[in-house]
């Protein structure tokens, strides 16, 4: 049987990555990570959907057993990727996609080289911040502070497999379909169990 | 702009790799590279479409002037693929298109890492066996020899880049398109430009 994949998607916010994210679930072969968090729940967020809301003794344990893929404190708030139902998705056969950031990415593929790490970009910076004035959410000195944080990850960009330019987002949906389908028809770490399947039919 | 790659599809006869790569060509920044050979032209074949016929005199002096991306010898017959009009399709950001035998596609990555190998395969050897079975072109023993090869090649298969089972023609053609999509967003030997594009913004 196939066995599935780990996808991570990084990238500033406002590039849509979530979106792209769970337009892939429509593939009922892909399965959307949840995260742990120690924050409090925000208004509209679902505990099991957006976050699973633990606390700081429930955090420490699943760090303690070696639980999550990758982990981090961030502003004081923690967050960690769950390691056994992604490892039993990708078991499954299923493609197991994260939606996480660059620092817990660059963690994942530390430790599971197979990792596909895929960076998605706006189509510019000025384009970027146009989205953010948008929502109305930030002042122009946090805008100002994302673009620099933005610029200094872009910087990092050839630590990812691939990047993924949201100009159009059906496009940029279309092309991360792709890198998924593509992915799944390297040879690396996958031709001798194929030669072994031709070579017993004869 | 973008910059056209170099995609090189080879597997044995019966699996539809030729269909494949002509349906490629529907894309409009998709060229197919057309081989020179000295062998005669065989019925309803053209000259500048499925071949350039050329003389040996031609063919040795192409090989004198470096002139091909990959060049063989086959059972008296030569045959070679231009560098010239590929390099030039390239530069003018077109992806190029190569359907040539193995040895020649191990040629073409030796000297263009960049190359992209996809190695087109049959669903099982019987089905293979079965398609050439159909044409009715071959004799039992043609066709033992010819799955004898087919088995030598998938060996090597670890030499290509990718594989693309032949089960459904019209699945193929969409991974085949997918591959090529994925490969333009590869971070590897872009992320430098990508990372100034935005700089230079700011």
């Amino acid at each position: 049987m196939k066995k599935g994949k780990l996808f991570v998607f990084s990238g500033p916010s406002g590039t849509g990555k979530g979106t792209i994210c769970r337009e892939l679930l429509k593939n009922p072969d892909t399965w959307l990570s949840v995260s742990y968090t120690t924050r409090a729940p925000r208004e509209g967020e679902e505990h099991g959907v957006h976050y699973f809301f633990v606390t700081r003794e429930e955090y420490d344990r699943t760090v303690e057993e070696n639980g999550f893929l990758e982990h981090a404190e961030i502003y004081g708030n923690c967050y960690g990727t769950p390691k056994k139902y992604a490892l039993e998705h990708m078991a499954a056969g299923e493609d197991v996609i994260l939606e996480i950031e660059m620092q817990g990415a660059l963690q994942v593929k530390a430790a599971y080289p197979d990792a596909v790490l895929i960076f998605v970009l706006p189509p510019s910076l000025t384009e970027l911040r146009n989205r953010i004035r948008l929502r109305g959410t930030e002042t122009e000195e946090q805008i100002d502070l994302r673009m620099k944080t933005t610029l200094q990850e872009i910087e990092l960009l050839e630590k990812y497999d691939y990047f993924l330019i949201n100009d159009d987002l059906g496009e940029a949906i279309e092309t991360a379909r792709c890198i998924i389908r593509s992915e799944h028809c390297k040879t690396a770490g996958y031709a001798k169990s194929l030669i072994d399947r031709y070579k017993e039919e004869e």
